[in-house]
């Protein structure tokens, strides 16, 4: 047998997401169409992490195994020829059998653009959270912080998502002015449902409140989806990297 | 009378490019339709650049003058509201009758991104040139280098469409790595038809047969379209800003 790595990249825009469901038209099942036609067989592969519908992936990583031998660059350039031209593979490689993209992986990173302008996009129009009033970037900095660490999560997931298990541990998160835009960073072991949109949701609104990092700690606190607020969209959305052990 | 500089974004993927064409979809005519909604007449603008088909703006400057008073932002959100989602304004300003897009620009800046991977890309298939193999960007930039200064550029114009005047000043070029990506950087106080496609289609090519800049020179000193080499395609290029005189 053989096991296999892939990074790939893809734009969510027109998916319902990386995972497959019936009837749906997702990242997961067109990669796997395009692994049928290469190897003349039904291959399941196993996703880093399960992006919503509209959310984009710079670094989504995923695992598959074969008993057919074909070189690394041959099965990157196959799935490229084959595969719709929102969605790339990047990079192909030999891993060994104990190596599972989503149960392997130690942490993984996120980014999140917010357009802060008084005009909407033209260039990056669903590749972006559009927001016309002004963010303090160093207040929502700030309102973020409390976030780092590890904690219960629970205010921060979709309710009817909540696994038995909502700590996580928050490596880095932070918020930076890139010309028009903002782009928060956040890096975790591991995300519940919608975490990172309600995060961005929360710190835009409270940041636009006036809030401050105590709101947040609050929130934090509450363990309730109530105490947090409203959900970024997916547009602005992206999984960067997923992180293993060396 | 009133006087408006206003400034756009476009991706010019779906248009026949900036300029109005009888019979063709262009960023100029769309802008013009919007005008005629909002002030209820035929306006007609003037652009800082004639951008090419599939080429982009972050920073295209047009002006034109009305007798109605309008308010700028009002002027911008309203133009918004009518353009399609790859147009949009990002700023509207009054300026004196004497202002004129074009022929008040002191210089301009263009980019021009080449995505330099294995794979193509998902997320900005229509934005950047793929290039698979790989570019020595230090090489690049010593066969760039020449480009600065004053010269006749005949030999990175087309042929048809050379005017009397064909020397122009180059105020900085230079190319630098991005993650994958190598972006290009020209300013100059003007530029002939195609003049930064050929100028990047003749760095690839040199850079790699393992040219110099003394290649880059002998093109530069021929005078002939056929000394310089082919045109990098247009969805890499993007207008990124018109300067004015303070």
């Amino acid at each position: 047998m053989f096991f296999k790595k892939c990074l790939c990249e893809y734009n969510g825009a027109r998916y319902s997401g990386w995972q497959f469901q019936d009837g749906c038209d997702t990242v997961q099942e067109r990669i796997e169409t395009a692994l049928e036609k290469l190897y003349n067989k039904k291959i399941r592969i196993a996703g880093a992490g399960r992006t919503d519908a509209g959310v984009h992936a710079r670094g989504q990583v995923f695992s598959y195994n074969t008993a057919i031998d074909r070189p690394n660059h041959a099965i990157m350039c196959a799935l490229n020829s084959m595969l719709p031209r929102d969605i790339a593979i990047i990079g192909v490689e030999d891993v060994t059998q104990e190596f599972h993209a989503q149960f392997s992986a130690v942490s993984k990173t996120y980014s999140y653009l917010i357009l802060n302008r008084q005009a909407r996009a033209a260039l990056e129009h669903e590749r972006m959270w559009f927001r016309r009033v002004p963010i303090d970037v160093d207040l929502m900095c700030a309102v973020l912080r409390p976030l780092a660490g590890t904690h219960d999560f629970t205010s921060f997931c979709v309710k009817k998502s909540l696994k038995k298990n909502s700590v996580r541990t928050v490596n880095f998160i932070n918020a930076a002015k890139e010309g028009d835009c903002i782009k928060i960073r956040i890096n975790a072991d591991g995300f519940l449902h919608n975490m990172v949109r309600i995060i961005v949701g929360s710190a835009v609104q409270l940041t636009y409140e006036g809030g401050s990092p105590v709101d947040m700690k609050a929130a934090l606190a509450a363990r309730d989806r109530r105490a947090a607020r409203a959900t970024a969209p997916p547009q602005g959305l992206y999984l960067e990297e997923v992180l293993y052990k060396k």
